[in-house]
């Protein structure tokens, strides 16, 4: 048998499929969670509202071959995705910013299960600073630089004000953070090296209205 | 002068370009306000980190061409990306789950400059029910269907914990609502005529992961 070093190196996947990885992940997840131990393109597809050559085309990216008429082994397909996409490990994340918003991501069930923690909360608001959130408490964010270094924190989530986004960002950068979520309705200006996805809220209902008015047009 | 039905029409924008528009939108009433009255292709660009063709080729689908050495007149390319999304109208939205992440929503200040208001709010935990939030009241889950109509609402958030989210939005279809944006972690299934955007918060660190891990990998 040839050593796994001979098969040819896949391609990075186009950053769609990437965004697609993380739909198939949650299916699979909950296809395996339900018993099954194999699940077909097909099915795949049809929860996802993709063709069945999609799903095939964007899993090949991971060298993984669905067995026609088998499918693909849910367990080891949820093992590969998740070494694709990094979250094969834990990852701790800093929250900046412990407003509303910031309030609810302290309190979202969804992070733990995809293998995120939030492992340090700040704030510049003397009233939030010192409060428990959980096993959290609010430190001042003058303390993110030390925080960050010392707990090896390399993600932060961002859900300050607009208009102090930006010179978070920077201190975030400057603290030696890698990527950052941004909740902030402001694009961020950061060196090449930082990887930032943003999270604009307002945008997913105009995304939304697209569709609900070209509908009607077209319809 | 011709008449402006005798123009050819634009062809619908593809997926990636109304993601954009929303991004060109925010860029535009930032320039506008801090005074410019117009900007180039290239300035947008810059500070969406696109390249100068990709913006033209965006606004291309407006029908709407910047001039050489000139650019684009900001306000008339707000209205006409604002026509394009639909958002040149109010939008009334209403809310189903007012846990922390509703909460968090209703306190939310990126809606209303978008033109997208939470005009209804609903929850079945009966200590919430009754709560007031700034001007509105939380109102029991069994009056949604009544309000969606009486109100003459379209649009809707899912923001109820992930094993309620199916049949909830399944109640607002039948209550008439077109589009729902979903903030639960399940992918929702729904007739071909209703909109679906899905915001998973995990979904977004793990985009970011992949970067980090990919850049290092590469570096």
């Amino acid at each position: 048998m040839p050593e796994q070093t001979e098969f040819p190196i896949s391609p990075v996947p186009p950053k769609g499929a990437v965004q697609r990885l993380s739909l198939y992940l949650r299916e699979l997840r909950k296809s395996a969670s339900e018993g099954r131990d194999r699940i077909s393109s097909t099915r795949l597809g049809k929860l996802l509202d993709l063709k069945p050559a999609q799903v095939r085309k964007d899993l090949s990216y991971l060298g993984q071959a669905g067995q026609p008429g088998v499918g693909y082994v849910c367990q080891d397909l949820i093992g590969l995705i998740q070494r694709t996409l990094g979250t094969d490990r834990k990852w701790p994340v800093a929250l900046v910013g412990c407003g509303k918003i910031g309030q609810a991501l302290l309190g979202y069930g969804g992070f733990d299960p995809q293998g995120f923690q939030i492992v340090a909360a700040f704030d510049s608001d003397p009233d939030i600073v010192g409060t428990a959130h959980g096993a959290l408490t609010v430190q001042d964010v003058d303390q993110v630089a030390d925080s960050i270094r010392r707990q090896g924190i390399r993600l932060a989530i961002v859900a300050v004000p607009a208009d102090a986004a930006q010179a978070t960002a920077d201190r975030l950068v400057l603290a030696g953070i890698e990527g950052i979520l941004n909740f902030a309705p402001v694009v961020l200006v950061l060196p090449k090296t930082v990887r930032v996805v943003a999270v604009d809220l307002a945008i997913g209902l105009e995304q939304l209205v697209f569709g609900v008015v070209r509908q009607l047009e077209n319809g």
